[in-house]
């Protein structure tokens, strides 16, 4: 049986857990890429530190580029993160005419193009299933298993932090900064959560799965986003009250007019099976013309979920499939016609209102007056007794729910809503998913 | 680019599916494979029949060897199903050198040793992603997508019809047999469900997904299995009373003793992913020892889902990843190392069990004896005021459920309850999933 040898780059979370599939497991890699698979290099950051995995046999390096110039290495495994590094080792590696793998969804979303340049001069496979929900085979599903679709709709939890975060709000009534707090305790939420949290994350692979079922080339700066960070408590009662989970949802949707791309948090029915996925988990549900509604679930990140994503992506090249892949998925490529994105003004949802008002006759009226005018109908209405008090002037909470509306017409509804002198503070607009 | 031709067999309601996808996407399917896929045959049972697809250059005929003596053609598509003919079709399609594409669940798990030796021997793929989970890439995931992992532990709603006939009884009241005509009125259930309704079409499924995660070669006949034909909608009440729903699920679990497998309506915990599955629908919940919880959700049957998933391999062998594929799993090999199967009666579960006893005092005590005296132990019981009435002699039902219990000893209690006078009619036993 013929050998293939991998340099694995990174032995942090995700590396190590790799390390250990390929070492621990070797018998079962080997059966299943039909050749055995030697992880011959471990470049590391700091090569006296001590890890809980054996690398009996592997060199342990910090230079990256002994990997690199190495004619024995087939496979280079780019499990470092960030973006500058990495993509100076992923072209390296390639231009040496090694293959790829990787988890690094901000490279992808980033310089797509120019990696899979460099893959097609040189021939070569990127193979990216861990970018993207973790231990979910999505890329290869959306690459190969459903292959004969055209995908119509995506929708997506690609975040564990904040699905973790929204999930610990809604059951057990947390604020977020507790919630947030909670997730930073048990691991699921790095010390700066920004790029989960605002986000930038869902957008980077929203941007890959984009490019994957619609051949879509957006920068990640294209895609409108918006991040749980400011999300209150209220809404997510209000939304619960109405049957609703609110979810962080990686949006696409192929429409008559351009495909609609969004990150945001997003009223979901429950019942569906994304409002019901709970915890650090992710989710995919794609709609193909022919396949009809399909559903993917499983851990978003940590290292064996992950690893195993890379560890299969090994398997493929090694199997020699990936490279088959890539050359007909021809990713990136700048030869393909460039699909039209539907201007964010002009995406169209039903929508979740919250106003702060004063507790005064006429004030429904006003604002139903001024939705009326910009042609969006209101579905259904919440108004409680009694909202938070503020001594003199009393405000209280008032929810809307709308039909199918423009986001244009919403927002320049919202503005002049928000110019009245009974509306107290800004007011909150969610958009919803059946 | 190289044009590759495919042979369809059956022209159905799959075959028509898959026909409609490779002549009105040919510029799709020829992106994804990297090569132009010609339909240039379709055998069928009456070239004078009338179809609802269009099939301008492809020939026509009810002689399958055309196809198979036809040496421009590549692949031969399989979907007419049943055993025999389907099993000399693909067997000489294979000795012809033609790769082969099959939805045909029973042909493999009754011949898949003797089907994929002749694939080995003539070094041809043999695809069949269709044959489980309609257009679920769930083959591919077992096969390609999960390789770094060994499965675990297995559990899937593999049957539409059945699937569709519990949820219509659990939500609607419905009896079983007006559930089962409602099926078959909107053309989920044949006009004779015996293979769909007593489990056989999913012990099929089972068999297929055994070889594929655990390597294990069992003929369907010796996969324990109970259907849903004798399932009262009793149960499925009490059931949701206990926050369960019944499911109709395909089982596989790697344990210290050997490989359980099994088919059986089991009792699934509400809000895990598997019990919310309404309608004609398929799932599969795979853990694996690195990816950990998954689960893959999708259309069960239909023309157009299960075409998908026939395209999704036509696509695949034409990409040249099929055989590669078909070479490292390796399926139904002689040489495999054969898994040891759990004897059915060392399955450990929880149970559900009902009983229709006398209402009279000593009833409870006398079961919950020889339910302890074989080590079986109560996790909970319900008994309501009143019961069935039979004027006289009033019954009442008793419904436990069980802790953990061997199989073999749970049996030996019931039949021991069974034979007590106060004991008016056979229990009922079902498993219970977490």
């Amino acid at each position: 049986m013929e050998q293939v040898s991998v340099g694995l780059v990174g032995l942090g979370t995700v590396g190590a857990g790799a390390a250990r599939i390929l070492t621990e497991h070797a018998d079962r890699v080997a059966r299943r890429a039909g050749r055995k698979v030697r992880l011959k290099w471990a470049v590391v950051r700091d090569a006296r530190k001590s890890r809980d995995v054996a690398l009996d046999g592997v060199r342990v390096t910090t230079d990256v580029d002994q990997v690199i110039n190495d004619p024995e290495v087939d496979i280079v495994v780019e499990v470092i993160g960030g973006v500058d590094a990495a993509r100076r080792i992923v072209l390296a590696s390639l231009a040496a005419g090694k293959h790829v793998v990787t988890a690094n969804k901000a490279l992808l979303a980033e310089h797509g193009p120019e990696i899979f340049a460099q893959a097609r001069a040189s021939d070569r496979a990127v193979a990216f299933e861990a970018s993207v929900g973790g231990g979910i085979p999505i890329v290869n599903a959306l690459g190969v298993g459903l292959a004969a679709n055209q995908v119509q709709n995506l929708s997506a939890i690609l975040n564990g932090t904040c699905n973790y975060i929204l999930t610990q709000m809604t059951l057990e009534g947390l604020p977020y900064a507790d919630a947030l707090a909670a997730a930073q305790t048990l691991g699921y939420a790095e010390a700066d959560p920004t790029l989960d949290v605002d986000g930038t994350d869902t957008a980077h692979k929203l941007a890959i799965l984009a490019q994957l079922a619609f051949k879509a080339g957006v920068p990640t700066a294209a895609i409108p986003r918006q991040g749980i960070d400011r999300l209150q408590l209220a809404d997510l009662k209000y939304a619960g009250e109405l049957g609703y989970a609110v979810k962080l949802l990686a949006l696409a949707k192929l429409t008559g007019s351009g495909l609609e791309l969004r990150v945001a948090p997003v009223l979901v029915k429950r019942g569906t099976p994304l409002a019901e996925v709970r915890g650090p988990y992710n989710a995919i549900r794609v709609v193909g013309d022919a396949v009809g509604d399909t559903f993917f679930y499983g851990r978003g990140a940590g290292a064996d979920p992950t690893a195993s994503a890379v560890v299969g992506d090994v398997i493929d090249v090694a199997a020699g499939r990936a490279l088959l892949t890539s050359r007909v998925l021809d990713l990136w490529s700048a030869d393909q016609a460039p699909t039209p994105l539907l201007p964010s003004n002009q995406i169209k949802s039903r929508y979740y209102l919250r106003f702060s008002i004063a507790d005064r006759p006429g004030v429904i009226a006003a604002l139903a007056h001024i939705l009326g005018e910009k042609g969006i109908s209101i579905a259904s209405v919440i108004q409680h007794d009694s909202g938070d008090d503020d001594s003199d002037r009393k405000t209280v909470p008032l929810v809307i729910m709308t039909h199918m509306a423009i986001e244009e017409n919403l927002r320049s509804a919202l503005r002049e809503i928000d110019r009245l002198d009974i509306v107290r503070a800004p007011s909150v607009c969610l958009g919803v998913e059946e």
